[in-house]
């Protein structure tokens, strides 16, 4: 797992390299939150995707690089005084109380453009400018109104949501950019209906024990480990998978989740690398 | 220049038609702010762009749609409490006042993601998928770090600007994007190098000319044609051509960077409404 964070890391340090200009500002904001100790489970998924499917997980680092920089301007956003107004983020101030809330708000914004621009460029042999525009479709529709910022929005104004609600929820806050890095790692690397749809359905039960068990550690978790304080979903009376049917049910439900993702994953031969992180993931301390 | 808003218009009412959702509020958030009043400056002079070399402005009608959308997304995150705190935007309640912060927040973020879906789709018999990418690149390189969010980075962190650092400031954040309009307009009608640097040259110093018309409208522009108050650039202590020049030289300056658009127009046949676009803007009330 380590050399695919090493390999977008790296990618993503040259993207947001720091230049000499009156705006250099926006970088160093950039940079801040990008780097501040994100786990890179979407470009992780991607690229462990394209090595299944017997391609060179560089192929698709353009838009794994991509997928990160959304991930990361949407914690920015979330954060934010007017959204969740959290200080800490993974043990560190958030980009607001640093660099201040106008700087917040633009990094944000500067990320998302930057994550277009970066997925778009994205230029290998074996990979046609079609495919290209597709996987960059899924990304904008998985980021979108009706993708993450539709699970945002739902999730700002309702309270005590039903199960109904809180799987819709998640399935686009949370599970809609999970889902579009396996299904893009697929694209890219040339995969055909079947193929994708069983990476995609990988992806959504992965996505939703994933967010059991995030659940779960904002119950039992440890503050140290997680880098932020535990019981903030109860304090916000937030319904979640742990508040809707007890910690032993979703923890039974976490499994029963991960065994499905697994299961999808039945007609690769080469889906080793990407079980053993749907298992690693339900076992997860932060 | 009707029948080129016209055309936009409806394209954009197709892209945030609400759909019966429970994250529907963000459609209508997102449509409120795209439909208060804006001219459309940047897709009309990507239509005619198209039109003066022969094509039908159709064709760049997803790109027209998504710089509306970038633009639109860009007055609702300056607008914020956190940015300028306005509360009226062409006379109408900016996005916040209506939606609260977060829901604002969002809906700028939607209409940014919204914006390269919609270019991407660009699919017209005649413009290749590698043209679709050059001009989506463009699209981001204007609206990110190095263009728009740049140029209102260096408008946030400085005051008292002088000449150079006001222009490099403008060159940015109005002028990054108003570029954009006609070199994307030439991309996606197959113009070569000499066509597409005569364009950019054209929008320059359109965009310059903009500019300063802007700033003589914050000094003796009328409130009610406006929308909003005047004199906002002299209380906040901005430098405007105004502040720096005084009226007169702004206003001679303003119709020196007319002739100088117009001018680099002189190769083409057919730039009569592209020409009579500039003229307009400098003698603009509002």
């Amino acid at each position: 797992m380590q050399k695919y964070i090493d390999l977008v890391d790296s990618a993503l340090r040259e993207c947001v390299k720091i230049k000499d200009n009156p705006q250099k500002k926006i970088y160093e904001a950039m940079g801040y939150s990008l780097f501040a100790g994100g786990k890179r489970l979407r470009p992780v998924i991607m690229m462990m995707t394209a090595k299944m499917l017997g391609k060179e997980p560089e192929i698709v680092l353009p838009f794994a690089c991509a997928i990160e920089m959304i991930h990361t301007y949407s914690l920015i956003h979330d954060d934010l005084p007017a959204m969740d107004n959290d200080d800490l983020r993974r043990g560190k101030p958030t980009n607001h109380k640093v660099y201040g809330e106008a700087t917040a708000i633009l990094a944000g914004d500067a990320l998302l453009t930057l994550a277009f621009e970066t997925a778009i460029s994205c230029d290998f042999e074996g990979v046609c400018k079609k495919s290209v525009i597709r996987a960059a479709a899924e990304l904008a529709k998985a980021a979108g109104a009706d993708g993450m910022i539709g699970g945002q929005i739902v999730d700002i104004d309702s309270h005590d949501e039903d199960e109904e609600l809180l799987k819709y929820l998640h399935s686009l806050k949370t599970g809609a950019l999970i889902r579009a890095s396996g299904v893009i790692g697929a694209i890219l690397s040339g995969a055909e209906g079947k193929q994708i749809d069983a990476i995609d359905g990988f992806c959504k039960n992965l996505g939703i024990a994933f967010q059991i068990q995030d659940d779960i550690l904002d119950v039992e978790g440890n503050e140290a480990d997680l880098g932020k304080p535990i019981g903030s979903d109860a304090e916000n009376n937030k319904s979640t998978y742990v508040t809707l049917f007890g910690i032993e049910k979703a923890r039974s439900l976490s499994e029963e989740y991960t065994r499905k993702a697994i299961h999808c994953l039945d007609i690769f031969e080469n889906s080793g690398e990407l079980c053993a992180l749907a298992e690693k993931l339900i076992r997860r301390k932060a």
